[in-house]
């Protein structure tokens, strides 16, 4: 019988083990994507409690509890902060099976050295532990992300975003790169109650006046540079369930957009339209560039009305939308391939259902002296758990190289779930170690580690140097 | 070498034994769904031989026989009894493999005591030894259902049913609960051949002369609540492959409904509409009664007409239809929930690559104080086998709360499915033992115990309570 | 710690290496579907170095070197094949967990006896033995197919092909069956860019002058019969992603093939239509003389124009497209069922994500007295790798009866891909091995072994027996 959580969580094969403890372990780490708030990090803010560092901010835990039956007054409501970590607790040992509980568990014990079940129980004890060690001044923000190893990472900013905290950021000379990514969503989301409003922001921020389409363009241009300037390496679009992608003009597009300035909203289809040339147009940009192109594909977002007025409409109650439109996906990428101007791309879907289809993308596009040019991108959001990631891993060695990923990325808001690079690479040095001891890789030391530093490193390492 | 079939059957874990011996095995079975005939236990109905108990009505084994290669006349025709049987008795050690040679050889083991793999040598003295068995006044069809230690059962009924033998049967005090619940579908099946002679019955069962849409809910209601007071506690729809779901005013559907009382015949968009509209309907009407919903996606059920014409529309030749459309079944949740009157429902596919997105809906919808308001289903008909089983309890558990899932129904016609319930546990109870074995639950009884304890008896005993 | 790729490779269970070693191994082997060149095999073609045997045509290789990002020059380029052959053996190392790994290294030491793991160190010594034993004359094509233990393989020709070299090869009574297979693509692909060229050829072919659908299908049954003298026993489609079906009448179809004579192009919807109409065509004509129909469902060959200007259509940069289409296909079975011309029938998919739906086909459709007469086809083209190949096996035993499977199938260009046969076989013996040793199957051995070789071999000898 194993230990719960011990020094070989996850690890059944001895070489596993040895793979885990000799290479994975201490190599740093790279986040491509995620949501960490910089701000915090420049001001390595210091957390009141427990609930505040933990709690409070993960739609992943306000869903568990959701599904527990908890009230949403102590999800996300006004009830004090003891009482939500406490009904946080109560709802913990349900999560069992979830990777959530696995995480958490993780958590607790390499932040504060806590090993115990989380319950009503041992709520208070813990709660007091943790918020001791939050009150002693080396445990903000920037300080635990650095207790994670991380090397570099990469947040998710609007196009719009002044960068300021990251510029900040990079004078301090931390011993760590956080830099910004372009969250590209806002340029295209022509029928968001907001985009108006976001686009009178970015009219004053790059002082040219939107009246057409080229005009747009010009805009988007200046604040790429700007990123660009401020180190940005990669983009990112969410994709969500039932995206389609069609061929357009720019002549057509130009008087999509005029009408738009018009109307102020466009047709599904139109919609549809105008969305496929600027991303053809981004991809091209992003290409220039030499930046990386991410698309999280699949998400249904619009669920429960009742919770996005609630909780807004990031609140961890979107569900796995239906499977990506290949055709489509290829329409877009081949577009810019045509042109020479196909990005570095990164493919993440929602839905498991594709992991086979989108596998085998990586070997659909190519460019000389590029390794794995279109990516499968790691087990994303809800598939970010054992299953999820075994799932990835096989898919991708079995309809692509495996040996080329570039790993994983945790696509969290939390300062907490930099662990998950933990856990990602204890299931591939597990699995790696499997194959070896069943005989199907060779029991070659130099073979197999080298695969390992790969995947957990070197290789985001490499794609992302410009 | 494990035995074949043995106690431990399926249970590999020392730790799962455990589990399942010390904690499943002997709780009670409560079976929500299932197509049982009512009428067979208030009379505790006699068979006169294994065929007739075991194979006449068991569209799985008809399947089977058919993709071996069986004549249909010795499957659903008019040959001997017996020969029907030493058919299936000739196909069934081809069925190895298929979860049909594990259910079967359980049944003939709990039934009889015989742990022979049937074939045509020993097919005539499994024949007599089963028949005398059976001629012996207490292996009636009540018998048996008590035998496997069912708790309660819940039939399917159509809204017109005079649930005749439920109320005998309630009378009769057998210490054991079986219930009516609404099979919904006729309700809706408005281009459905005999749709107008069932209008009829409804019209005379309930003295509502129905003249438009307005009458027609009243008819409806009127059953609704004739359910309600026998016991009903759920309701069941068949959305079959290519099901969507269209919001729709009650102007509309009036109109819609005045035309088809007069043309007979709905266009498809129309159908749809209509449809959503009695969808919504409906589930509101079951929410007022604290009902639960269930929602059986997928099937495709248009297969080979030829078979259709020889054995009717439900005899086994139904397939795996595609994948849900999510966006559909949010925007009928959703349209639920808006008004407070979501009920608790059950969402089952018979799509596998359906299970992530099913599992994770479950994070979508909440209700303070319930549950897991939506449940993922146990894997549902063609997927009731070990793997199917094995894959839903993941998916459940990596995008949900395994905790809170109200575990298996049979959805059988068949009085020897309960042991299917068994069959569940020990899969259950094996992946849990796993789990703790490996290291990736804590070694805790109590808090593996009550998992199994909830997820095959308490949950589903506390959703259905009213 | 098992060795790798030693005699056990693949095979954990002792109940699993006994199946393989002392019943599968030996099994020759059938092979009904390739893209074995026949002339080839009829000549005896001798290879100048392993780079022209076992680099040069393969896709699957070129498609992981670009993975790999190795020029094209290197791959498909005109650069000497030693520098091919380097560069394919610097990528080499990289697809460890893609089966390209396991295939390459099984070859290796199957043909020349080499087990070491290729790579630019050992590249130019792999070259020279290689090459020497290539020179000696006893490895010609038809060597190396017989030396795997082929006893059938079945090619795929087109219509208009004239079969030459399987006449010439069949006369000279190599010990050995090359039998032609139709690959009936062309005959429905009215809107590709050589239609009119291929449709002359036939016109000559045949003496039929092609004035309307009467004498379009006059001319194509000419064919037929000409391919059923050959020998022909199967016939195959591609029906790439997003094939949809649509039945019409003969009226429709003749008016529709008029159009396109004229017009030289046909509508997307007039498309499907005329391609529906000749599907259920050929599928009576299969039908009538007894052949099996073929159906490779769910490529998406439209990825990069690029590559596709560079390499051709079938440069191994295709995708696996969306899931198929379940009411198009049961549309199209069912047509030709209801007048009794339902062909015996393999479906392929090229999505995984299908896999049950597939699998759960083969109990829709039934013929007396043949066993699973449509059948769930072995894991294809990118599915064909340890994962793949256990999916499907799962898949059909859990939603059909794997007793009845027809087994492998390489579908390969390469002589040397009937290794895979060994591949599946292991695969196949390990999971009933440890089917039995986890008592999920009686441990039985002349069960078992009978399972093995009716999969392996007994059961496509019979299904091709006309």
């Amino acid at each position: 019988m194993k230990g719960f959580n011990d020094k070989d969580f996850l690890l059944k094969s001895d070489y596993g083990k040895r793979l885990y403890h000799e290479v994975a372990a201490a190599l740093p780490i790279i986040d491509p994507h995620n949501h960490i708030d910089t701000a915090s990090l420049a001001v390595n803010k210091q957390f009141e409690n427990i609930y505040q560092l933990w709690v409070q901010n993960d739609p992943y835990k306000h869903r568990a509890m959701r599904i527990y039956g908890i009230s949403e007054a102590l999800i996300t409501g006004n009830e004090p902060d003891y009482e939500k970590f406490r009904a946080w607790a109560e709802c913990f040992p349900s999560t069992a099976g979830n990777p959530l509980f696995h995480w958490s568990c993780m958590e607790l014990k390499q932040l504060f050295g806590i090993d115990w079940i989380l319950n009503t129980n041992n709520a208070k004890q813990v709660w007091d532990i943790a918020n001791e060690k939050l009150s002693k001044g080396n445990f903000g923000a920037l300080d635990i992300v650095k207790s994670f190893g991380v090397e570099l990472l990469s947040t998710s900013d609007d196009l719009t975003d002044t960068l300021e905290h990251h510029i900040v950021f990079a004078k301090q000379q931390n011993g760590i790169t956080c830099l910004p990514s372009l969250r590209a969503d806002s340029i295209i989301n022509f029928n968001a109650a907001n985009f108006f409003a976001w686009l009178n922001q970015l009219q004053s921020q790059t002082g040219v006046s939107v009246t057409d389409i080229d005009t747009y363009q010009l805009a988007i241009i200046n604040r790429l540079d700007f990123f660009d300037q401020a180190g940005c390496l990669l983009s990112d679009h969410s994709l969500d369930g039932g995206f389609t992608f069609s061929a357009v003009t720019k002549l057509d597009a130009t008087e999509l957009f005029a009408n738009l300035l018009i109307s102020k909203k466009l047709a599904d289809n139109e919609l549809v339209q105008l969305q496929s040339y600027f991303l053809d147009f981004l991809g091209k940009e992003y290409a220039k560039r030499n930046w990386v192109m991410q698309l999280h594909i699949g998400a249904h977002r619009f669920t429960s009305t009742v919770l996005r007025n609630k909780v807004g409409p990031a609140g961890g109650y979107a569900c796995i939308g239906n499977t990506a439109h290949i055709p489509s996906l290829c329409l877009f990428l081949d577009g810019l391939d045509i042109e020479g101007l196909l990005p570095k791309t990164i493919l993440y879907t929602l839905n498991p259902a594709d992991n086979a289809a989108f596998a085998s993308l990586t070997g659909s596009y190519a460019e000389d002296g590029v390794k794995a040019k279109v990516q499968y991108g790691p087990a994303w959001w809800y598939n970010d758990h054992y299953e999820g990631i075994l799932q990835q891993l096989k898919a991708l060695s079995s309809y692509g190289l495996l040996s080329t990923s570039i790993g994983m990325t945790t696509d969290s808001r939390s300062i907490v779930s930099f662990i998950r690079h933990n856990y990602y690479r204890r299931i591939l040095c597990n699995l790696l170690g499997e194959w070896v001891e069943n005989g199907w890789l060779p029991n070659d030391w130099d073979f197999v580690s080298e695969l390992v530093k790969n995947i957990s490193y070197h290789n985001i390492k490499n794609w992302l140097t410009k």
